[in-house]
């Protein structure tokens, strides 16, 4: 109908870029919520993720509830702007509160499974996890009450993976001095199953993908290792470093001998953080990867950023980079940003080689993380890739939407081979 | 990872949109292809869309001997300009040589049917017929080769049809005076199934639709009933009007009684004109649809342009379109033009309702028929509605990408009925 393709792109690039401008400031008018979300986020510590929560398994009014909890509480707090930094682990605090709506749900859970209520005893258990996880939320290794929390959500998570059609499965992958846990997902049927290797970003946890293999994977007969990035949650004993992919291709390794995974089809795929070892996996050229998915990845400028975009940064994401970086809080800019220099995949020289491993690239139009522009120089070195943009505010886009655009990406891709 | 969702939300529009000019300038660099595309257009009627031939099945290199053999005819042309405006039947006519390229490909697929090889004649039937459609492409029912053309492709298609795992029904849907062919693909297993009624552009035959189904959707367990049009191909004898959605009406009801059809689980889904239907039809409150998604669809805008507007689409557009409103090639810009405005569904009072039905729309950010302004009176009457924007030029988003987002939002959708 009306195929003015050829029309349109007459006009060039300036036509483009006044329609774009027309159209953004239309989307603007009609998500104005965004703006509510932003300022009732400069009250909380915390980065407030209704949507992602829900995604996750929690129940929206169980969120609201905890977050009344907490922002209506009279106990002290370390900052009087901040409405989750109540001092003392008790009424009011944020590990407290959620650790709480994580209790009781466990209970309902297992009481559930005690009367043989498997499929409602499931899906409490990952709620219950979902609870303990954003109590965690951002899982600062020195934080021994977030830690406990952490500790919780991963004994839930199992406890309802035990439930699963196809149970799930705890991979112990050894790395150098150190081991760390994985999960394996896999689809029904025989297998052996093509697989994914996914991490996600520099403040998520492992325990928080179920949706990606669940409700996008599964469905495709593909199956997937959730690991967690060095330097977080069981991957906490390895530093973040530059080779920020040094876990996944110990994972891809072991999977490789791993009865119920097809070994030629192993593909990686990272969201956030996680898609800058994606990225970077893709050079590796002895792994023979079938493919790797870079979602929303910081890859080059997020790293070389100044003093002064470093000190607009909230306080809470900071917290979570040094983390995982082996840093303490009070660690000085000038060693930060050293370190952080580093992962420039550009300043690293990677796209200097070429790769033929397929490359699916999920990003929005303007992420403050991952631009557009930075997307260049890989494109141009891996000669198989696809690029996918979502015409979407903030930073990475729509969960369902980037992994159905992923997961028929890999079936095809794993069809082929 | 470095949430900076609130730090780009605080600085508000303005930015926001800076950021959007600087990324399609860097973004008009990578797609150089798309101006070469453009400038090629130009000496073409019809549009050259090899990559839609493609997913449809032809192969590439076909396509480029069949393109070679018309731009380097020394036959007489109607338009010195066009290359493929070849005026005799025979070596360099378009119909002629995407005819010949597919009666030999169907001469093979007889050939491997014959020797039992299944699944090359299935894959070869397809084949022939994708070029079957580029012949016959656009369709217009005043073209007796063309639709000679055509009928090869659906018998080529049904014959790749009989071959698939779950064999293609055709079904036969009563509306008024008229009847019409419609194909119902099946997933596996013993259903019943849920179904999406699914429709293309007004240049788009039901036939170019299996990539629909057999990648995105038979994975998902999702039937697909498609159809044509009112005004092409086998819904020819149907005007198409401002009621654009007549047949899908028809089509839904008809499988209601189907026994292998959910009929509490049905869905329409239309991309590019058949986007309009898709919207229309979620206002039919009587019809108790399970969901509806509108892919790029012309809404309002586009039904509303001046002669100024209509004077600078491409000759095959303009003749596509004249065809399916059953109007000649010479219709003057007055008659043309009042009953083109009838199609917008503001101008129509649609939105003066409101729908309850889950309404999901793919668009891309600056689609010149169909804006993003169109879509705000009818995600504001559309209680239920969910938004995809692709950041991609031209009409419509990727074919794959699109589907792929569609079909997980559908199996969520009908995994909740």
């Amino acid at each position: 109908m009306l195929n003015s393709k050829t029309t349109a792109l007459r006009t060039g690039a300036a036509f483009l870029c006044m329609l774009v401008i027309t159209a953004c400031m239309v989307i603007e008018g009609d998500r104005h919520h965004f703006e509510t979300e932003e300022e009732e986020n400069e009250n909380w510590y915390h980065n407030i993720s209704r949507d992602s929560w829900a995604w996750q398994g929690a129940d929206p009014e169980v969120i609201e509830r905890v977050l009344a909890r907490i922002a209506s509480s009279k106990n002290a707090r370390r900052d009087p702007n901040l409405l989750d930094s109540v001092k003392d682990y008790g009424p009011g605090h944020w590990v407290f509160e959620w650790e709480t709506a994580g209790d009781q749900v466990l209970d309902f859970a297992r009481k559930a499974e005690q009367t043989g209520e498997t499929a409602r005893a499931r899906k409490l258990f990952f709620e219950a996890s979902s609870y303990y996880t954003t109590a965690s939320y951002p899982h600062l290794k020195n934080d021994a009450l977030a830690m406990r929390a952490l500790n919780k959500a991963r004994l839930s998570y199992q406890a309802g993976g035990r439930l699963l059609e196809v149970p799930l499965q705890t991979v112990r992958i050894r790395h150098g001095q150190h081991a760390f846990n994985a999960y394996l997902h896999l689809p029904k049927g025989p297998g052996p199953h093509p697989l994914v290797v996914q991490s996600m970003g520099s403040d998520v946890v492992k325990e928080q993908a179920l949706g990606v293999f669940s409700r996008h994977l599964a469905p495709r007969g593909i199956a997937m290792l959730s690991i967690d990035m060095p330097g977080i949650g069981e991957s906490g004993a390895f530093p973040l470093t530059a080779s920020s992919d040094i876990l996944h291709v110990a994972a891809v390794r072991a999977m490789r001998r791993h009865p119920s995974v097809d070994g030629d089809r192993i593909a990686v795929m990272g969201a956030s953080f996680g898609g800058h070892p994606a990225a970077r996996i893709l050079f590796r050229k002895e792994l023979s990867l079938a493919g790797s998915v870079s979602i929303c990845g910081p890859l080059d400028s997020a790293f070389l950023m100044e003093e002064d975009d470093y000190a607009k940064l909230p306080e809470m994401t900071l917290d979570a980079v040094k983390d995982r970086l082996g840093f303490s809080k009070e660690v000085a800019w000038e060693q930060f940003s050293e370190r952080f220099r580093s992962f420039s995949l550009a300043q690293q020289g990677i796209y200097g080689q070429s790769a033929e491993t397929p490359l699916l690239v999920v990003t929005t139009h303007a992420d403050p993380v991952a631009p557009l522009s930075d997307l260049k120089p890989l494109v141009q070195a891996a000669r198989n890739s696809h690029t996918v943009i979502l015409y979407e505010q903030g930073h990475c886009p729509d969960k369902d939407v980037r992994y159905a655009v992923a997961a028929d990406w890999l079936t095809d891709l794993f069809s082929r081979l």
